[in-house]
């Protein structure tokens, strides 16, 4: 075998994960934890559900592999970095460019939907609500950075389970420039200002 | 037959018929709507699963049945009458008490987790996030007042899915009065201050 050919089948391998990988994301997303079955996802991605065992391992390996990416947590972190009179604001419009985009949405919710059934999937919801968050409110202030970062964290979720799962009407028609507006003051209080 | 007797047989279908709504409750709040069987509710009620279908029909008119009853609504609409500069925190103490309640709690996370899956409860929800609370918006503003319900009932969504199901540690350890006290101010600016 040459190394071209191998470097093919490692590439061709890579494809198909990757192809898995996206299909168990939107699976999730869409239909929840329990009603997205491997052969649902086997058959969206075009592959055998022999090949996404044999890949992933069973449901719950596969789940946490495909919703672990974390969100954003980069950008998260330099937000702590600029003029924090503005902090609210710039969180805000982070938040809304995760939710508007189409992975960072199906990771979200996939997380979201699964949490109501799937204990692997509590631990990444844990991880949304809070973790995502900790690092910024730890590096803006020391005054109980644990609970801001999960009222923050718990107000995205909310926002994100009625928008894009329930479809509350008034929140669907908000564009992402309103929603900022609207929550934009509460991360501000939220994040630097006193909590009671 | 004596209408004493009759009396005692109704007295005894209303009775079972109430054990099996306690049940479904708990077991939808508990394990979310897939997961809790009518096997299970019936179980848990210890009665016979035919006497589950008999009284209620399918699962999902079982889910609707029970979860219907409206969460405080004579409560929420008479928080306007009051004066409106401590709306934020009266509805606060209110979604809070809810919530500290087990038939009030056992409702609202069965409807939340039910939402993830499940048609019937995607419109319960919708009830829980906007129609509970618009109108005491609807009585407090006509600038945007379904915004300012979604946005309010988004939230509650959010705290309640992430101090009940999720468990995220610095919202399970803060006491509901802590928590009055976080939610507040903003609940006051999302009912009654500018949007944007």
């Amino acid at each position: 075998v040459s190394s071209t050919a191998r470097t093919g089948r490692r590439k061709g391998v890579t494809k198909t994960r990757e192809a898995i990988a996206a299909a168990a994301r939107h699976a999730f997303a869409e239909l929840g934890y329990d009603r997205a079955t491997i052969r649902t996802i086997a058959r969206s991605a075009g592959v055998d559900p022999a090949l996404v065992v044999h890949f992933f391992g069973p449901k719950d390996a596969l789940f946490v592999e495909v919703m672990a990416s974390p969100v954003q947590s980069d950008a998260m972190a330099r937000l702590a970095e600029e003029d924090r009179s503005t902090i609210g604001r710039r969180l805000a419009e982070l938040v809304m460019t995760v939710m508007e985009d189409a992975d960072g949405r199906a990771i979200l919710l996939g997380r979201i939907r699964a949490a109501s059934t799937e204990p692997a999937a509590v631990e990444l919801v844990r991880e949304t609500v809070v973790r995502n968050m900790a690092p910024l409110t730890a590096a803006l202030t020391d005054d109980q950075p644990e609970r801001r970062a999960a009222l923050v964290g718990a107000h995205v979720v909310g926002i994100a389970l009625a928008r894009y799962v329930v479809e509350v009407e008034p929140l669907v028609e908000m564009t992402p420039e309103e929603l900022v507006d609207a929550l934009a003051p509460t991360f501000q209080r939220y994040l630097v200002e006193p909590l009671s």
